[in-house]
Protein backbone atom coordinates (compact mmCIF):
# COMPACT_ATOMS: atom_id res chain seq x y z
CA UNK A 1 0.00 0.00 0.00
CA UNK A 2 0.79 3.69 -0.62
CA UNK A 3 -0.03 6.14 2.30
CA UNK A 4 0.90 9.44 1.34
CA UNK A 5 1.36 12.78 3.62
CA UNK A 6 -2.07 13.53 3.58
CA UNK A 7 -2.93 10.38 4.88
CA UNK A 8 -0.28 10.27 7.72
CA UNK A 9 -1.89 14.17 8.53
CA UNK A 10 -5.20 12.08 9.16
CA UNK A 11 -4.10 8.95 10.99
CA UNK A 12 -5.45 8.65 14.89
CA UNK A 13 -2.32 10.90 16.84
CA UNK A 14 -1.39 7.17 18.61
CA UNK A 15 -1.51 5.23 15.97
CA UNK A 16 0.36 7.52 13.94
CA UNK A 17 3.06 7.94 16.75
CA UNK A 18 3.50 4.02 16.57
CA UNK A 19 3.75 4.09 12.94
CA UNK A 20 6.33 6.71 12.11
CA UNK A 21 8.23 5.82 15.02
CA UNK A 22 8.47 1.96 14.44
CA UNK A 23 9.10 2.77 10.42
CA UNK A 24 12.26 4.63 11.34
CA UNK A 25 13.38 1.06 12.07
CA UNK A 26 15.81 -0.31 14.50
CA UNK A 27 18.16 1.75 16.94
CA UNK A 28 20.67 1.21 19.50
CA UNK A 29 18.43 1.49 23.26
CA UNK A 30 20.67 3.68 25.28
CA UNK A 31 20.40 4.55 29.41
CA UNK A 32 21.43 8.06 29.48
CA UNK A 33 22.37 8.63 33.31
CA UNK A 34 22.54 12.46 34.48
CA UNK A 35 22.29 14.21 38.03
CA UNK A 36 20.36 17.55 38.69
CA UNK A 37 22.05 20.21 40.15
CA UNK A 38 20.06 19.15 43.88
CA UNK A 39 22.24 15.94 43.58
CA UNK A 40 19.37 13.75 42.03
CA UNK A 41 20.43 10.56 39.99
CA UNK A 42 18.61 10.26 37.14
CA UNK A 43 18.09 7.09 34.38
CA UNK A 44 16.02 7.85 30.92
CA UNK A 45 16.12 5.52 28.16
CA UNK A 46 16.73 7.28 24.54
CA UNK A 47 16.47 5.58 20.92
CA UNK A 48 18.38 8.02 19.20
CA UNK A 49 22.12 7.94 19.73
CA UNK A 50 23.66 9.04 16.71
CA UNK A 51 27.54 8.42 15.50
CA UNK A 52 28.60 12.14 14.60
CA UNK A 53 32.69 11.33 14.35
CA UNK A 54 35.50 9.20 15.81
CA UNK A 55 38.44 12.02 16.14
CA UNK A 56 36.82 13.64 17.54
CA UNK A 57 35.47 11.05 19.03
CA UNK A 58 31.56 12.73 19.17
CA UNK A 59 27.91 11.25 19.58
CA UNK A 60 24.47 12.72 19.46
CA UNK A 61 21.01 12.37 21.04
CA UNK A 62 17.77 13.46 19.73
CA UNK A 63 15.57 14.96 22.74
CA UNK A 64 11.76 16.52 22.47
CA UNK A 65 11.64 19.12 25.07
CA UNK A 66 8.36 18.14 26.10
CA UNK A 67 8.61 14.56 27.09
CA UNK A 68 9.19 12.79 29.73
CA UNK A 69 13.27 12.58 28.58
CA UNK A 70 13.33 16.80 29.82
CA UNK A 71 14.37 15.80 32.89
CA UNK A 72 18.00 14.34 31.34
CA UNK A 73 18.10 17.44 28.93
CA UNK A 74 18.05 20.06 32.20
CA UNK A 75 20.10 17.76 33.55
CA UNK A 76 22.81 17.79 30.92
CA UNK A 77 23.03 21.60 30.12
CA UNK A 78 23.05 22.51 34.10
CA UNK A 79 25.79 20.06 34.38
CA UNK A 80 27.47 19.49 31.00
CA UNK A 81 27.75 15.81 32.37
CA UNK A 82 26.04 13.04 31.07
CA UNK A 83 26.70 9.22 30.56
CA UNK A 84 25.53 6.76 27.72
CA UNK A 85 24.90 2.73 28.39
CA UNK A 86 23.84 -0.60 26.78
CA UNK A 87 22.12 -3.05 28.88
CA UNK A 88 21.79 -6.84 27.81
CA UNK A 89 19.03 -8.91 27.05
CA UNK A 90 18.07 -9.90 30.46
CA UNK A 91 17.62 -6.41 31.22
CA UNK A 92 15.10 -5.05 28.57
CA UNK A 93 12.35 -4.40 31.31
CA UNK A 94 13.90 -2.53 33.45
CA UNK A 95 15.33 -0.57 30.90
CA UNK A 96 11.77 0.17 29.49
CA UNK A 97 10.69 1.25 32.94
CA UNK A 98 12.76 4.41 32.59
CA UNK A 99 9.94 5.51 30.60
CA UNK A 100 7.53 6.33 32.80
CA UNK A 101 7.27 9.87 34.19
CA UNK A 102 8.57 9.39 38.04
CA UNK A 103 8.96 12.70 40.03
CA UNK A 104 11.78 14.65 39.47
CA UNK A 105 13.37 13.69 42.78
CA UNK A 106 12.80 9.74 42.45
CA UNK A 107 15.95 7.74 41.28
CA UNK A 108 15.32 5.82 38.43
CA UNK A 109 18.28 3.56 39.37
CA UNK A 110 16.42 2.39 42.54
CA UNK A 111 12.79 2.75 41.02
CA UNK A 112 13.74 0.07 38.87
CA UNK A 113 16.77 -1.50 39.84
CA UNK A 114 19.74 -1.01 38.27
CA UNK A 115 22.81 -0.12 40.25
CA UNK A 116 24.48 3.26 40.20
CA UNK A 117 28.16 3.47 40.05
CA UNK A 118 30.57 6.14 38.82
CA UNK A 119 33.77 6.67 36.22
CA UNK A 120 35.80 9.84 38.10
CA UNK A 121 35.80 12.24 37.24
CA UNK A 122 32.96 12.32 35.25
CA UNK A 123 29.68 13.16 38.03
CA UNK A 124 26.97 11.57 35.88
CA UNK A 125 25.93 8.13 37.04
CA UNK A 126 26.53 4.82 35.54
CA UNK A 127 24.99 1.92 35.13
CA UNK A 128 26.98 -0.63 36.99
CA UNK A 129 25.55 -3.53 35.35
CA UNK A 130 25.38 -2.18 31.83
CA UNK A 131 28.09 -4.07 28.93
CA UNK A 132 29.28 -0.09 28.20
CA UNK A 133 29.56 3.18 29.74
CA UNK A 134 30.93 6.32 28.29
CA UNK A 135 31.30 9.16 30.10
CA UNK A 136 30.15 12.12 28.02
CA UNK A 137 30.48 15.85 28.32
CA UNK A 138 27.70 18.47 26.28
CA UNK A 139 29.97 20.23 23.37
CA UNK A 140 26.95 21.87 22.05
CA UNK A 141 22.46 21.84 21.83
CA UNK A 142 21.60 22.33 18.38
CA UNK A 143 18.01 23.29 17.88
CA UNK A 144 15.94 21.88 15.11
CA UNK A 145 13.53 24.53 14.72
CA UNK A 146 11.24 22.95 12.22
CA UNK A 147 9.60 20.72 15.64
CA UNK A 148 11.18 21.91 18.59
CA UNK A 149 13.75 19.39 18.86
CA UNK A 150 16.93 19.69 20.04
CA UNK A 151 19.95 17.54 19.13
CA UNK A 152 22.70 17.20 21.87
CA UNK A 153 26.20 16.81 20.67
CA UNK A 154 28.90 15.31 23.17
CA UNK A 155 32.40 14.14 23.17
CA UNK A 156 33.47 11.45 24.50
CA UNK A 157 35.29 11.67 27.59
CA UNK A 158 35.65 8.16 28.74
CA UNK A 159 34.58 4.55 28.04
CA UNK A 160 34.49 1.62 30.58
CA UNK A 161 34.16 -1.76 28.72
CA UNK A 162 34.96 -4.93 28.94
CA UNK A 163 38.88 -5.69 26.94
CA UNK A 164 37.60 -8.70 25.69
CA UNK A 165 34.73 -7.44 23.12
CA UNK A 166 37.08 -4.92 21.57
CA UNK A 167 38.72 -6.85 18.81
CA UNK A 168 42.20 -6.73 17.08
CA UNK A 169 40.61 -3.89 14.71
CA UNK A 170 38.70 -2.37 17.49
CA UNK A 171 35.35 -3.78 16.54
CA UNK A 172 33.22 -3.93 19.67
CA UNK A 173 31.06 -7.22 20.13
CA UNK A 174 28.25 -5.83 21.08
CA UNK A 175 26.27 -8.49 19.58
CA UNK A 176 27.81 -11.41 21.41
CA UNK A 177 26.64 -9.86 24.66
CA UNK A 178 23.17 -9.84 23.65
CA UNK A 179 23.30 -6.02 23.72
CA UNK A 180 19.33 -4.55 23.81
CA UNK A 181 18.14 -3.22 20.29
CA UNK A 182 15.02 -0.94 20.13
CA UNK A 183 12.52 -0.25 17.39
CA UNK A 184 9.25 2.04 18.06
CA UNK A 185 8.89 2.88 21.79
CA UNK A 186 8.30 -0.32 23.26
CA UNK A 187 9.75 -2.95 20.69
CA UNK A 188 13.20 -4.59 22.13
CA UNK A 189 15.10 -7.41 19.84
CA UNK A 190 18.58 -8.81 20.17
CA UNK A 191 21.28 -9.13 16.63
CA UNK A 192 22.25 -12.28 15.32
CA UNK A 193 25.07 -12.06 12.86
CA UNK A 194 25.10 -11.86 9.06
CA UNK A 195 28.79 -11.16 9.12
CA UNK A 196 31.88 -8.69 8.24
CA UNK A 197 32.49 -7.31 5.01
CA UNK A 198 35.24 -6.03 3.35
CA UNK A 199 35.79 -2.26 2.51
CA UNK A 200 33.75 -1.78 -0.78
CA UNK A 201 35.43 -1.18 -3.82
CA UNK A 202 33.76 -0.53 -7.52
CA UNK B 1 39.27 -1.48 30.71
CA UNK B 2 39.09 2.28 30.66
CA UNK B 3 40.07 4.27 27.78
CA UNK B 4 39.65 8.34 27.99
CA UNK B 5 39.94 11.03 25.43
CA UNK B 6 43.77 11.36 25.67
CA UNK B 7 44.00 7.41 24.84
CA UNK B 8 41.28 7.72 22.31
CA UNK B 9 42.73 10.69 20.05
CA UNK B 10 46.41 8.31 20.05
CA UNK B 11 44.56 5.05 19.20
CA UNK B 12 46.12 4.65 15.27
CA UNK B 13 43.33 5.93 13.32
CA UNK B 14 41.62 3.22 11.55
CA UNK B 15 41.31 1.53 14.43
CA UNK B 16 40.13 4.20 16.28
CA UNK B 17 37.21 4.62 13.44
CA UNK B 18 36.29 1.20 13.90
CA UNK B 19 36.11 1.54 17.52
CA UNK B 20 34.05 4.66 17.72
CA UNK B 21 32.18 3.90 15.14
CA UNK B 22 30.65 0.06 16.55
CA UNK B 23 30.63 1.20 19.56
CA UNK B 24 28.08 3.89 19.01
CA UNK B 25 25.83 0.34 18.84
CA UNK B 26 23.19 -0.87 16.23
CA UNK B 27 21.49 0.99 13.75
CA UNK B 28 18.97 0.97 10.77
CA UNK B 29 20.85 0.00 7.59
CA UNK B 30 19.14 2.59 5.23
CA UNK B 31 19.80 2.65 1.40
CA UNK B 32 19.41 6.30 0.45
CA UNK B 33 18.51 6.59 -3.61
CA UNK B 34 19.01 10.01 -5.06
CA UNK B 35 19.28 11.55 -8.62
CA UNK B 36 21.89 14.10 -10.07
CA UNK B 37 20.30 17.14 -12.05
CA UNK B 38 22.37 15.84 -14.90
CA UNK B 39 19.56 12.75 -14.54
CA UNK B 40 22.08 9.65 -13.26
CA UNK B 41 20.67 7.61 -10.49
CA UNK B 42 22.39 6.93 -7.12
CA UNK B 43 22.07 4.42 -4.08
CA UNK B 44 23.97 4.68 -1.00
CA UNK B 45 24.14 2.95 2.22
CA UNK B 46 24.04 5.28 5.37
CA UNK B 47 23.50 4.06 8.98
CA UNK B 48 22.65 7.18 10.82
CA UNK B 49 18.81 7.62 10.17
CA UNK B 50 17.15 9.25 13.22
CA UNK B 51 13.47 9.96 14.05
CA UNK B 52 12.62 13.31 14.52
CA UNK B 53 8.83 13.40 14.92
CA UNK B 54 5.61 11.63 14.01
CA UNK B 55 3.52 14.93 13.40
CA UNK B 56 4.84 16.07 10.89
CA UNK B 57 6.74 12.62 9.72
CA UNK B 58 10.56 14.24 10.38
CA UNK B 59 13.53 11.62 9.99
CA UNK B 60 17.18 12.77 9.32
CA UNK B 61 20.50 11.63 8.28
CA UNK B 62 23.95 12.67 9.24
CA UNK B 63 26.39 13.36 6.05
CA UNK B 64 30.08 13.52 6.13
CA UNK B 65 30.25 16.14 3.64
CA UNK B 66 34.13 14.66 2.49
CA UNK B 67 32.81 11.20 2.56
CA UNK B 68 31.79 8.67 -0.22
CA UNK B 69 28.16 9.87 0.17
CA UNK B 70 28.83 13.40 -0.97
CA UNK B 71 27.10 13.11 -4.30
CA UNK B 72 23.65 12.05 -2.39
CA UNK B 73 24.35 14.92 -0.40
CA UNK B 74 25.10 17.06 -3.79
CA UNK B 75 22.12 15.60 -5.27
CA UNK B 76 19.98 16.32 -1.99
CA UNK B 77 20.71 19.83 -2.37
CA UNK B 78 20.03 20.19 -5.69
CA UNK B 79 16.39 18.35 -6.57
CA UNK B 80 15.29 18.00 -2.56
CA UNK B 81 14.05 14.68 -3.31
CA UNK B 82 15.09 11.37 -1.80
CA UNK B 83 14.15 8.12 -0.89
CA UNK B 84 15.21 5.79 2.09
CA UNK B 85 14.89 2.26 1.66
CA UNK B 86 15.35 -1.08 3.84
CA UNK B 87 16.62 -4.45 2.17
CA UNK B 88 16.26 -7.67 3.69
CA UNK B 89 19.09 -10.26 4.62
CA UNK B 90 19.67 -11.61 1.48
CA UNK B 91 20.73 -8.51 0.32
CA UNK B 92 23.00 -7.13 2.44
CA UNK B 93 26.34 -7.61 0.63
CA UNK B 94 24.77 -5.90 -2.20
CA UNK B 95 23.73 -3.16 0.02
CA UNK B 96 27.55 -2.63 1.51
CA UNK B 97 28.70 -2.54 -1.78
CA UNK B 98 27.34 0.47 -2.72
CA UNK B 99 29.36 2.15 -0.23
CA UNK B 100 32.07 2.19 -2.58
CA UNK B 101 33.52 5.04 -4.31
CA UNK B 102 32.27 4.57 -7.53
CA UNK B 103 32.38 7.51 -10.66
CA UNK B 104 30.23 9.75 -10.31
CA UNK B 105 28.25 8.56 -13.91
CA UNK B 106 27.96 5.09 -12.17
CA UNK B 107 24.51 4.06 -11.28
CA UNK B 108 24.92 1.96 -8.07
CA UNK B 109 21.60 0.27 -9.12
CA UNK B 110 23.01 -0.95 -11.80
CA UNK B 111 26.79 -1.68 -10.31
CA UNK B 112 25.24 -3.19 -7.23
CA UNK B 113 22.20 -5.04 -9.02
CA UNK B 114 19.55 -3.81 -7.27
CA UNK B 115 16.15 -2.52 -9.91
CA UNK B 116 15.64 0.41 -9.69
CA UNK B 117 12.12 1.76 -9.97
CA UNK B 118 9.85 5.35 -9.04
CA UNK B 119 7.00 6.20 -6.74
CA UNK B 120 5.36 9.18 -8.40
CA UNK B 121 5.24 12.47 -8.21
CA UNK B 122 8.96 11.32 -6.67
CA UNK B 123 11.74 12.16 -8.94
CA UNK B 124 14.10 10.25 -6.66
CA UNK B 125 14.71 6.72 -7.28
CA UNK B 126 13.70 3.40 -4.67
CA UNK B 127 14.86 -0.19 -4.27
CA UNK B 128 12.29 -2.27 -5.99
CA UNK B 129 12.79 -5.13 -3.97
CA UNK B 130 12.72 -3.43 -0.34
CA UNK B 131 10.65 -3.90 2.17
CA UNK B 132 9.72 -0.24 2.87
CA UNK B 133 10.38 2.74 0.20
CA UNK B 134 10.15 6.18 1.60
CA UNK B 135 9.80 9.14 -0.33
CA UNK B 136 11.51 12.39 1.39
CA UNK B 137 11.02 16.33 0.41
CA UNK B 138 14.58 18.17 2.28
CA UNK B 139 13.25 20.46 4.66
CA UNK B 140 16.59 21.81 5.94
CA UNK B 141 20.35 21.25 6.24
CA UNK B 142 21.65 21.69 9.53
CA UNK B 143 25.53 22.15 10.03
CA UNK B 144 27.35 20.50 12.91
CA UNK B 145 29.75 22.89 13.10
CA UNK B 146 32.08 21.36 15.33
CA UNK B 147 33.08 18.68 12.93
CA UNK B 148 31.86 19.90 9.78
CA UNK B 149 28.93 17.42 9.50
CA UNK B 150 25.65 18.21 8.51
CA UNK B 151 21.82 17.03 9.35
CA UNK B 152 19.89 16.63 6.51
CA UNK B 153 16.01 16.99 7.72
CA UNK B 154 13.26 15.91 5.87
CA UNK B 155 9.89 15.17 5.81
CA UNK B 156 7.97 12.05 5.04
CA UNK B 157 5.73 12.10 1.63
CA UNK B 158 5.10 8.64 1.09
CA UNK B 159 5.42 5.37 2.79
CA UNK B 160 5.33 2.06 0.56
CA UNK B 161 4.93 -1.01 2.79
CA UNK B 162 2.99 -4.56 2.46
CA UNK B 163 0.37 -3.51 4.52
CA UNK B 164 0.59 -6.65 5.48
CA UNK B 165 3.64 -5.30 7.89
CA UNK B 166 1.55 -2.67 9.62
CA UNK B 167 -0.59 -3.77 12.95
CA UNK B 168 -3.22 -2.84 14.27
CA UNK B 169 -1.72 -0.07 16.33
CA UNK B 170 0.31 1.30 13.92
CA UNK B 171 3.63 -1.12 14.88
CA UNK B 172 5.61 -1.85 11.62
CA UNK B 173 7.06 -5.59 11.59
CA UNK B 174 10.34 -5.25 10.05
CA UNK B 175 12.22 -8.00 12.34
CA UNK B 176 9.85 -10.74 10.44
CA UNK B 177 11.12 -9.78 6.97
CA UNK B 178 14.53 -9.87 8.16
CA UNK B 179 15.02 -6.15 7.45
CA UNK B 180 19.37 -5.49 8.16
CA UNK B 181 20.96 -3.69 10.65
CA UNK B 182 24.24 -2.63 11.26
CA UNK B 183 26.85 -1.80 13.46
CA UNK B 184 29.97 0.33 12.41
CA UNK B 185 31.00 0.68 8.81
CA UNK B 186 31.29 -3.16 7.71
CA UNK B 187 28.87 -5.47 10.07
CA UNK B 188 25.48 -6.70 9.50
CA UNK B 189 22.91 -8.20 11.56
CA UNK B 190 19.12 -8.89 11.87
CA UNK B 191 17.04 -9.29 14.92
CA UNK B 192 15.42 -11.67 17.12
CA UNK B 193 12.54 -10.21 19.42
CA UNK B 194 12.79 -10.05 22.90
CA UNK B 195 9.01 -8.35 23.24
CA UNK B 196 6.72 -5.19 23.06
CA UNK B 197 5.77 -3.49 26.68
CA UNK B 198 3.11 -1.67 28.06
CA UNK B 199 3.20 2.11 28.44
CA UNK B 200 5.54 2.43 31.48
CA UNK B 201 4.01 4.05 34.66
CA UNK B 202 5.25 4.72 38.09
Amino acid sequence: MIIDKNKIEQLEQRYRTTFINSLAGFRQAVLVGTKSTEGHSNLAIFNSLIHLGANPALFGLINRPDSVQRDTLQNIISTKAYTINYVRADAYKKAHQTSARYDKDVSEFEAVGFEEAYLPPCTAPIVKEAVVNIAMQLEEIIPIKINGTVLIVGSVQQIHIDEQLVGNDGFVSLSEQQVVISQGLDAYFVSSPLGRLAYAKP
